[in-house]
Formats: C-alpha cells, sequence, structure tokens
C-alpha cells in the first residue's frame, strides 16, 4: 500500500532542507515554476490534469512516525527532524485549471512556499502532473480520432504498477468513457466496464454454453467475445444464436468483442452477419493493441466500430514514457533567480509571472500564450522568448489570466472540481483550440512568448551572472 | 493512497465470477500460467521480479467495506456480494524463483486455484509482474553496461505516477546500488541518496557560497552540482576551492556532478582539473538522460565516470512502456484447456507444467529450458514448440527446475527473500548465461521447448476443438 507522506519525495529535497534550516533560511519564501518544454507525440497540445490529486495529497501532507524513524537513520540534525516532525506544507499554490490545453514553455503551476516546502513536494508534484498530463494527452488524441465512437480503459494490467490508478482518472479527463479498472472507479466515481475474458470461453465445454450462461447471468451486460476459437465460424454465430434467444425471452444482447485477428475486415463481416439476422442493434467493440493511430485507421476504413478497449498504448502513454515537466526556481528572498544554460531556449523565466492567453473575436484561441511579471497588467507586447527579431503588438487582443490560486492555508480555495466538470472543461477547451494545432502531422506551433518587462528582467539577469564571472 | 484490496481488479474479473458463482463452479479448480511471449528492448533475456510484493498484497488480498459498498451499486447479486464479502486468495502459486533470468513462452509463475479466486487475482499479478519484471530487466541492461562503476535511481519525478514506488525496487533488484526515491528507501531497506538540486546553487549569491555551505552541513555527503552557471569556469574551480577547504580541515569532498554538456568531454576535463589540484579522490557522477546505450558509449571513451545517475529511461523502461505477460488458463475441473489462434506460435500451451533448464558441465545454462507436463518426470526430448522438423534429445543433459510452491493456506512456504538476497541471486543467474545472450545487437536466442508429452496433448486438444467445429 502507497500512502503519501513526507518521504514520498527525492532524498536531496531534504538533504538542501537540512541546510537551509541549519543555516537559519527555512522561513524563507520560494517561488518554483512548474512547466514542460516539449510536448508528447510530436502533437500539438497537451491536457493539463493531475491538480485535483495533487490538492488532495498537499492538503495532508506530512511525516508519519515510519518516515521521521527511517529518517533519523539518515544523518539529519535532531533539530531538523523535529522541524519536519511538525511539517505540513503551509504554501500557495497557483494554477491553470485541470483538463486545460497546455503548452511548451509557459509555467502550468506556481508554487509560493518558504524554501523547504517548495522542495520537499516537489518531486511528489513532478510525479503527479507530469504522468497524468501525459495520461490525459494521449487519451484526448485517441478521443479526437474517435470522434462519436465509445472509448473504455482497459490498461490496468499492462500499466506501470501502481500508475495504473491514476492513469485510469487521467484517461476520463482526456475524453474516455469508463474503465475495467474497479478501483479507480471505485474512487473517482466513473463507469466501470467488463464482461469476460478468454478464459471464461475456455472454461466450458463449447463456446454456446458460456455464450448462453453468461446471457443468462447478465441479460443487461452482455457482451460476447467471439474469437476464441473462429470468429467468423464460431463465435459470430454462436453470438447470433444467444442474441435470438435472448429476443424471444425479451432481452436484447449488448455486444459482441473482437480481439484479434483483422479487425476492419472482422468487425465488417460480423456488423453483415448480425444485421443479416435481425440484431442490428448488436454493438461492435474491438481491443488488442490500438493506439490513436489504429483508431483513426479503423474509422478510415469505415469499420463499423463502436466501442474502442485500449490498454497498454493509453495507460503508458507509449512511445513517450514521460512528459519532460520540470520544477524551477524563480525567485527566492524577494530577488528573481534564474538557471543559465548553455543555450539560451534552456534558460529559465524569472520573477513571479502570470500566463495570459490570446482570444480571437469569438472566444476561441488565437494561438499564443504570454508569460508575463505577475502585477505588470495586460501585456502590450509579445517576444519570442529567445528571438531577439520576433515581436508583436498584443495591445489590442482579447486575454484570458491562466493562472489563479487555488490553494493556501493547508485548503483548497474552491470546493474540489469532480471528473466530469474537468472532463466538460477539458472538452470545450480542446473545441476552442483551432484544428490546425489539433491534427496529428506537422501540427500547427502553439507561440509561447514573453512580456517585454520580463524578457528584460531575464536579459539582466542572463548580464549579472556574466559579469560575476568575468 | 492505494491499498491492495479486492477492487485492485479488472471488473471483468467480477462479471466472470458472478456467473460462476451462480452456475455452482465457485470452487472448481482452475490453474493459469503466467508467461510473457516477447523480450523487451529486443534483448535476450529478462530479469524476473516482483514476487515478493505480488505474495505481500496475496496474503491480505479482501474486499474492504468500501469495496463492497461501491460493488453493491454494479448489478451483482447479494448472495456473490456476501460470498466476495469472505473472499480470501485460498490458492497455490508455483513460481520461478524472483531475479532469475527468465524467457519467453515458459511459464514464470503458476496459479492452482478455485475459478473466481484464480480470477480475481489475475490483474493484480500482471500489474505487479510485469511492470517489475520490465525495469528489472531494463536495470539489469545498464548494470552490465556500467561494469564496475555505481548505478543509482533517479526516476521518481518522471515516473508513471506511483509506478516510481516498484521501478526503484526494480531497479536494485536489477543491479542499482541506490536510490534518489526516499519512500522506496524506506519500504525496500536500500540505500538512499540525494545532495542538491540546481534550485540549491541559485539561491545563493553565487555558487561558491552555496558550495560551502552545503560541505560544512554535509562534510560526509557532499556532491557538489557543478554545471548551474558554467561547468569549467565556475563550477569545477569552485568544486576544487571547497574541496581544498575541507582538506584543511580533515575532511574529505565526496564528489561533483554533471548534469548538462558533453559529459564524456566535461568528465574528462573535470578529472584533470580535480587531479591536478591534488583531488583525485573525489567521485564524478553524471546525470541527464541517460540510458544503457549512452552508459555504454560513454564508457567506451574512457569517460572517466564513477557514478551513473538514472531517471526517465530506467524507471519507465522506455522505449518499451511494458512487458506483453499473459495469464492463461491451462487446466479446469481437471480438464486441460487451450485457446486456439490463426498462428499455432499463439496456441496456448494447457495442462500443470513444469520447467526444466539444461545445464552444462560447469553448471552454467546452456541455453534452454523444457516446459513438461507437471510430473512427468526428467523429460528425454525437446520439440521446438511448432516447428516439427526441430527437436532433441536432451535426456542426458543436467537440468534444474524451475517452478517451486511459493505459496499455499495464505501464507509464503518460506520466509519472505530480502532485496538483497534476491539481487545477489539475479547477479549469480545472469552470470551462468552465456555472454552471447547478454550482448545488445543480435542477441543469441535462448530456446524454450516442449517435451513430447505436452506436444502430444496440446495436438490432440487441437485436434478435439477442430473436430467440435466441423
Amino acid at each position: 500500500m502507497i500512502d503519501i507522506s513526507g518521504t514520498y519525495t527525492d532524498q536531496y529535497q531534504l538533504t538542501m532542507g537540512q541546510v537551509y534550516f541549519s543555516k537559519g533560511e527555512a522561513e524563507e519564501t520560494a517561488i518554483f515554476d512548474y512547466f514542460f518544454r516539449k510536448l508528447p507525440f510530436e502533437g500539438g497540445f497537451a491536457i493539463f490534469a493531475g491538480l485535483e490529486t495533487l490538492l488532495d495529497y498537499l492538503q495532508d501532507f506530512k511525516f508519519s512516525d515510519k518516515d521521521l524513524e527511517f529518517l533519523s537513520t539518515q544523518n539529519f540534525s535532531k533539530e531538523y527532524l523535529d522541524y519536519l516532525k511538525d511539517f505540513r506544507f503551509r504554501g500557495k499554490i497557483f494554477s491553470m485549471k485541470e483538463g486545460d490545453v497546455v503548452f511548451p514553455g509557459a509555467p502550468v503551476v506556481r508554487v509560493e512556499a518558504n524554501i523547504i516546502e517548495a522542495q520537499i513536494i516537489e518531486t511528489l508534484l513532478l510525479n503527479v502532473l507530469n504522468f497524468q498530463t501525459l495520461i490525459a494527452t494521449k487519451a484526448a488524441r485517441m478521443a479526437i480520432q474517435a470522434k462519436g465512437s465509445t472509448l473504455i480503459d482497459f490498461g490496468l494490467r499492462r500499466a506501470q504498477g501502481f500508475g495504473g490508478y491514476h492513469a485510469s482518472r487521467a484517461a476520463i479527463i482526456g475524453g474516455f468513457e469508463a474503465t475495467s479498472n474497479t478501483r479507480a472507479g471505485r474512487d473517482f466515481h466513473f463507469p466501470v466496464s467488463g464482461t469476460m475474458a478468454h478464459s471464461f470461453i475456455q472454461s466450458y465445454e463449447n463456446e454456446l454454453d458460456a455464450f448462453r450462461d453468461f446471457a443468462e447471468i447478465h441479460p443487461k451486460n452482455a457482451i460476447l467475445l467471439v474469437d476464441t476459437y473462429d470468429t467468423l465460424k464460431s463465435g459470430i454465430p454462436n453470438a447470433i444464436q444467444v442474441g435470438k434467444e435472448m429476443e424471444s425471452r425479451g432481452e436484447k444482447l449488448k455486444g459482441i468483442r473482437l480481439d484479434s485477428g483483422d479487425l476492419a475486415y472482422l468487425a465488417r463481416k460480423s456488423r453483415e452477419m448480425l444485421d443479416k439476422a435481425g440484431l442490428d442493434y448488436v454493438k461492435i467493440s474491438v481491443s488488442n493493441q490500438l493506439d490513436e493511430h489504429l483508431i483513426k485507421s479503423l474509422l478510415d476504413q469505415e469499420a463499423p466500430i463502436d466501442i474502442f478497449g485500449v490498454g497498454t498504448n493509453l495507460v503508458t502513454g507509449k512511445p513517450d514514457a514521460a512528459l519532460d515537466g520540470v520544477y524551477k526556481l524563480s525567485l527566492f528572498k524577494n530577488k528573481p533567480r534564474i538557471k543559465l544554460s548553455e543555450t539560451i531556449a534552456k534558460v529559465t523565466l524569472p520573477h513571479r509571472k502570470q500566463v495570459y492567453r490570446l482570444l480571437d473575436d469569438s472566444g476561441n484561441f488565437l494561438g499564443a500564450d504570454v508569460v508575463c511579471v505577475a502585477g505588470e497588467g495586460n501585456p502590450e507586447m509579445m517576444y519570442h522568448p529567445y528571438d531577439p527579431l520576433k515581436f508583436r503588438f498584443v495591445g489590442d487582443v482579447e486575454k484570458e489570466e491562466l493562472l489563479s490560486l487555488v490553494m493556501e492555508d493547508q485548503k483548497r480555495v474552491h470546493k474540489e472540481t469532480s471528473i466530469k466538470e474537468i472532463k466538460e472543461f477539458s472538452k470545450k477547451r480542446l473545441e476552442q483550440l483551432p484544428t490546425e494545432y489539433k491534427r496529428f502531422f506537422n501540427p500547427h506551433i502553439y507561440k509561447v512568448g514573453i512580456s517585454g518587462k520580463l524578457k528584460d528582467e531575464r536579459n539582466s539577469l542572463i548580464e549579472e551572472h556574466k559579469n560575476k564571472r568575468s
């Protein structure tokens, strides 16, 4: 079992904390930004997910007795361990809304807290947000392709261990309708779904008896798996027979599932056979190594598929194993901070920041976010973060502020947003994003620029560090 | 928080369970095999991991009140819910040893239990074993390349959510020495490690003060991160200064860490500068998107690296997101069972089975495992599972039985094996595997054959099903 407490962190957070503590800097305020540098899946957008999960854990975040006992073996001072005994996350969290479409370079979350608090929660924050954002994005890509068809998460068995728990949550946010993961359904309140495995068919002397028993016991929820022996010669004929028997009892067979072979061909043939038998209401569901590209290909071929069950490629975000989200110090002791790098693209943006999204006349997204110093007001100009030749007047463009306070004094500022609300918000925001950003190949690049004030602040800090060195 | 209980499963396990229960088959014994079909990473072996984790969870596996409350909303019968209230896993588990080298097609775990128990634990078993085996294999690939250098797991922040917990466990089994993951260290009893992030350096007015404070507070454990501003012009000179100051106090700087840039070049230059300053004992550690190929490349270039910190590519098993392990019914009501398929390679092996590993004269692995019907005794012949032209006499070859009873009556048969023991066993077994199976490119293919008796049993079941259909 995993409970979230103080040791759900990287050891260096605690090691640095010891130094801040010993040097009397424990109460100094720091600001950190959470952002990522590269969109996953060579796509044009990401869906931000995991915020409510994070806030849940942060509200109760403390060191357990077991944690403190372990840490007492780790070369920390007695005084510091006493400090950790009373540790709570008492800082503020500013964030974009969970479910929003988000882009590289703009802070998605801003943490303002004393330096020890801000460091200790870093690992949990990255662990939760990187993964759920990855999976919600993957799910949204599938949902865009699935059009009207239903998507169901089948991933738990191939998920990365306990990662499967939040993968199912993120899948729902990204557009899935249900999950096979009973635990996730129980805890996050969304529909769970599941009928039978091949083993069920194998456990009977013949397929027909297996179908019959299942339909008898689950008359409202019978989706028969038809490929155990031979889909078109055995599975579908037996399913039709059971479907007709159900009709004679005033019941309706819900569907059949294909889990191997050429899904486009088998779906078409199955549809023909079912329709011919008068079972045109029986739904066809498919599974077996699906991803967004296969879903697109199947529907491009006009395969008559009603339900897609997606496993491994959904819950692991294959082929991208991780979102590259980072957490960077931007202010400490009221002084803006940067991290230099050989390439200016990796120099971090200093200061307490706000992000504005540009809107077009109809309220849709214009295709750019502007990162500003918080409090500087509506930015007039947007600059490319490191190409000095690229800038644009945006003073007359409608804008939306993206970061707002979501947590302070160990509590959410508003009541918890439900998965359903997050899912609906996400869908709406994706609709506001022009279609060119949503295509698979060479999607339009959404711009993230910076304000003049932020550019100047950053450049003067770069100068300062250069002078110090020379 | 995640606690492992009955709803940590796929809904269809419960749906099928309802049918078995209603049809009076709840007490019928089933045998399922856990095996995988494809080695990850295009490699020549896998390291089996996760068994002790699984046994821990199975010992206490039951439905909580919260589980039962949720399931009462899911169209199950009152009688079945009462049955689930008393549910325990009372079956037997036979398994290969955790840490062993394992290969596609041979059963790694065999579960014998009543059909409902065997189905309900399927998802947990696959979720735990697939993931830890993937990561232990990835870690072992890195350990083979790292030769004498130390490997440390830095992955938690980029792990797939809570998957990071067991990823750290599996990394240790595969050959890592320590982890940054404090929680995993606490629970699994292996060394945790961590010093400082860039934010620590940024929080100071200058790098030298940051290094000095850290060395003062952690004199025995100072690994200074030298790339925040400029590795060779600022980081290393400041580290040398602090190292000399430590010497004057009778202390020793432990190491420096490089986290960006050309690691081979910077390691060499850093080594030169440190040695010239008399700090030849200061270790060089590196991190930044490492994997087994980069580790090999760095050491092929003779980069003087003592410690590798590996994150994302370790804990997510990138580029392979999942091991394709499956769980197939092989016997029910004392009758062997198979699942047919269009291709014979995917037809499952029926019956209660045992696996023998062939050994050479010196006790090393000959390069083949033979799958037999349990109890048939030492197999005389080994057949290719589906190429009838390939077989071999193995009656005179030394063999080792791989599957043994590890759990019955809700308890481990032996006491829990420690991570340290598993890690040492794994290392020894990898040494017994000839080197051709361990290389990266076109590794030798380890053979998994079947006995004559098993081949005949399978073929007659295939015939039986064909006759039934025609």
